[in-house]
């Protein structure tokens, strides 16, 4: 604890941290929301590359989408280190994905 | 490639794919945005908890997030173990920046 921090500053920091919760919370529910949305895209796009005999990595695609998301993340105050730690999270699901629908197709 | 897959469907994926693409760069220009948010508020947090002397980690907070984001996940048709391997993969994180915060205040 702070030298100086009373009860009174306590339970202000308890009332807060409810408040950033909630909003957190509200975020995080957008956020599995918009995954949901984005996997249904890349599923789709695991059945167009299995059909074509595609592979189901793309390196190219994925460096530009690490450059963008950087530029974005850098725009938006995100640290762009972990925007690309993000991408590749995302992306290992994705080939995942990908993997067992060329195996199932 | 699938039998009896002609170059006019190999034409039609691509333009498909571009299309697909061009839809996941919009998610994941909002997901950035969403998070450099979230991590606005877990910084907050962070300030809150070094100030109050409170830990980083708060396991109890975090198996309401998973059992919530599970919750969530299987409603918008997002694989819950995904979800779940998420919310691991976003409070790593969150817990090194407060640790971070709590060494620096």
């Amino acid at each position: 604890m702070t030298p100086g921090y009373t009860d009174r500053d306590e339970a202000d920091a308890e009332a807060r941290l409810v408040a950033l919760r909630a909003s957190i919370d509200n975020i995080d529910a957008a956020l599995v929301h918009l995954l949901a949305e984005r996997f249904k895209f890349t599923q789709t796009v695991g059945h167009l590359k299995a059909r074509a005999g595609w592979p189901a990595a793309d390196p190219e695609r994925e460096a530009r989408q690490v450059a963008r998301l950087r530029s974005l993340a850098a725009e938006s105050g995100l640290d762009p280190v972990f925007a690309e730690k993000f991408v590749g999270f995302i992306v290992a699901e994705v080939i995942r994905h990908h993997e067992a629908i060329a195996d199932a197709d």
